[in-house]
């Protein structure tokens, strides 16, 4: 089909119901706190419920929270074809991170029935529970339940810092659905699509306002402690000294150096960064510091592992500290699946939009339902690569392609 | 003389004395806290005005609180020789820190009365307000008061975080005395002599009872703070990164190298370094530190100095980061005089002690104090070079060594 005649949504509608879902828990500095399981969650949730019934979708919920909403296809027996994201965000969240890719899908499904296009699959919309895991741990608590990793009563129990479990905050807000979770009517989906933000700068400094997602890496992140001894920073000389901020330093440039070795996937990053006594003429007796470390493969992710684990010893021995190191968080890697990825390329050559294969460096539900289904993602650029941030934002012409993309790709497995 | 005719102190004395002041502010794990112009101060200072009028001393005390004591000497117009240091501790100190100089003092003035020595000079004991820093600021604040570098008036409005000023606090103790601040009866200290704890490792490490001190080490301070941007440590490649924390790592490392092409007696230490935002999976935006630069030459910190800027001008350009320099506090390098630095290893040798030529990496009253008058130091080992600490210890034999070099050094000059 010639480009001009593919359906396109409606731009001006989906920014519309971005702007109008971004009211609803809204920050003076023009964010979002909409955090998991709160009021402002039930505030969201129900009024994209009363969108999703509006456009005629059938809506359940299962045991978890996490929301579903069907378009019916004329062969009612076929797998559904699904998009979706999160509604919940960040303390100082943006209106864009996983709202853009719950809002994308409805507005498919909006733009279907403006266009009397029926689909033989059924299509479903979903948002996952708590993907951010700001209130409750772990992260991406709906959809790695959807995929089985976490049990429906280990996600029930797990609490906040005030005690409140998950089942409680659930029932309080009316989200503690009947469905089983994992299960899906029809049989598990024939694909998977989602459309989120980038929340990092590729796209934007490339100048694409498309990125076909082939994968996300895999993550392992690691607690450290460097242990030498507090001394004066007069009195002693620098052959006598346990300096622990010296030795961390040396680790903190060591990980930049072992990610750089693993281009273009690895990544390292020292975000967190404790010193004590951290008193300006103390030599500091102690560093704690975390390490994330990334990578595409499982290859990669032990080879950046074993480094790591070899210079921090290095260090520490040439430092006259000690060093300890927990591993704490393993991610692993994820490759969507080839017909998902190349439906995303397709779908964004066929509608002339300038598109590039990327890999998503951060977690998404997308990564846990890859794990149940033949899944795909769709990223758009935002502002300066900002996310997680009031500061965080998108182009409307950015966010209307990304949609569109959504639109064909989803079409393209449910025709 | 033979060395086995030299006058001893009596080192059972000086030690209980040291254990009996340090009853006064004790802590529970065997330090002292006894911070200036308090009520345990005050407890201090009438304890060791006690003992100087016990052992027949002529008490006076200045404008900024300085008390000292003197004992007659044959010839009335002849100018003092003095020894001193400070009572006063930080919040976490020991009992040796400052203290072991004002006994070591008192006891030589005992010793020549048990033997019935008398000198042509004056002697005259010492201690100095507030050389801690720890409740009002500046630091070594009567010795600068002494040798000019602080007016009386300056330092009586300095205030706490209360509000109290040092005016007040002086006189609430009853510390606020009459004699006019640097004015010595007789003119100006013909020799001072300051007996120390070493605070650092260096004679422990050589095995040695006594450091001869030759200088202290100039000191430049600075505070240092590197901008670059938060982001999330997933999404961003390495090469779009502005990472405040790896920058600031590599500038750790400089600092280092910077002291060690000035070896032996550059020294450069990063004590206090925070991040922000401080999260695990976030590239940290902003890191502020804090340098400490020392040597003994005017010219070798100048040099320290431009390498500094320099690297992290470097660094700084490669991280893709701002760098901002400011420095905050500068000692000068202090020589000390040839004539009492002879005087001191003179002693030591004529005493059969082992010694070594040293440096003093920290600030020291007789820094200041040198300012006015021909003055050297006496070290001697602490355990584990342990000070600033309630862990902070010595050997008796030790102290008892530095007291008798101080007792020989003072009777060479007041003979």
């Amino acid at each position: 089909m010639d480009q001009q005649y593919l359906p396109r949504i409606n731009a001006g509608r989906l920014w519309q119901s971005l702007m109008d879902l971004g009211r609803i828990g809204a920050t003076p500095k023009g964010g979002v706190c909409r955090i998991a399981l709160t009021e402002e969650d039930k505030r969201g949730r129900d009024q994209v419920v009363q969108w999703c019934r509006d456009a005629g979708l059938a809506v359940r919920v299962d045991a978890v929270g996490n929301v579903f909403a069907r378009r019916a296809g004329t062969d009612p027996g076929a797998p559904a074809v699904a998009t979706g994201s999160h509604i919940d965000t960040q303390p100082s969240g943006g209106k864009f991170d996983g709202n853009f890719g719950v809002l994308a899908g409805l507005e498919v499904m909006r733009t279907l029935d403006d266009l009397g296009i029926e689909t033989r699959a059924p299509l479903e919309l979903v948002f996952w529970t708590n993907e951010e895991g700001t209130r409750f741990t772990p992260v991406m608590m709906g959809s790695g339940a959807f995929a089985g990793l976490f049990a429906p009563d280990f996600v029930h129990a797990q609490t906040d810092r005030d005690g409140v479990s998950v089942g409680a905050a659930l029932e309080a807000i009316g989200y503690r659905g009947t469905h089983p979770v994992g299960e899906v009517p029809g049989g598990m989906f024939a694909a998977y699509f989602e459309a989120h933000i980038e929340q990092g700068p590729v796209l934007e400094a490339a100048g694409l306002p498309i990125g076909v997602v082939s994968g996300a890496l895999g993550q392992q992140w690691y607690d450290v402690t460097v242990t030498g001894m507090d001394a004066h920073a007069g009195p002693t000389p620098l052959a006598l000294r346990h300096d622990a901020l010296l030795a961390a330093a040396r680790m903190v440039d060591a990980v930049n150096r072992i990610a750089v070795s693993e281009a273009p996937h690895g990544r390292g990053t020292v975000g967190y960064l404790q010193v004590s006594p951290n008193s300006r003429n103390v030599i500091p007796g102690r560093v704690e510091f975390s390490v994330d470390l990334r990578n595409l493969s499982h290859d990669g992710l032990d080879r950046m592992d074993a480094a790591m684990r070899a210079a921090f010893a290095g260090i520490a021995e040439h430092a006259r500290v000690e060093v300890e190191i927990r591993q704490v968080v393993k991610f692993e890697p994820c490759a969507f699946a080839p017909a998902c990825v190349d439906s995303v390329r397709r779908a964004a050559a066929s509608l002339g939009l300038p598109h590039m294969d990327v890999v998503s460096g951060a977690g998404h539900d997308a990564v846990y339902v890859a794990q149940r289904a033949p899944t795909g993602m769709i990223f758009v650029p935002c502002k300066d690569g900002i996310s997680h941030n009031e500061l965080e934002d998108a182009m409307p012409e950015h966010i209307a392609a990304g949609a569109d993309v959504l639109l064909q790709a989803m079409l393209e497995h449910a025709r």
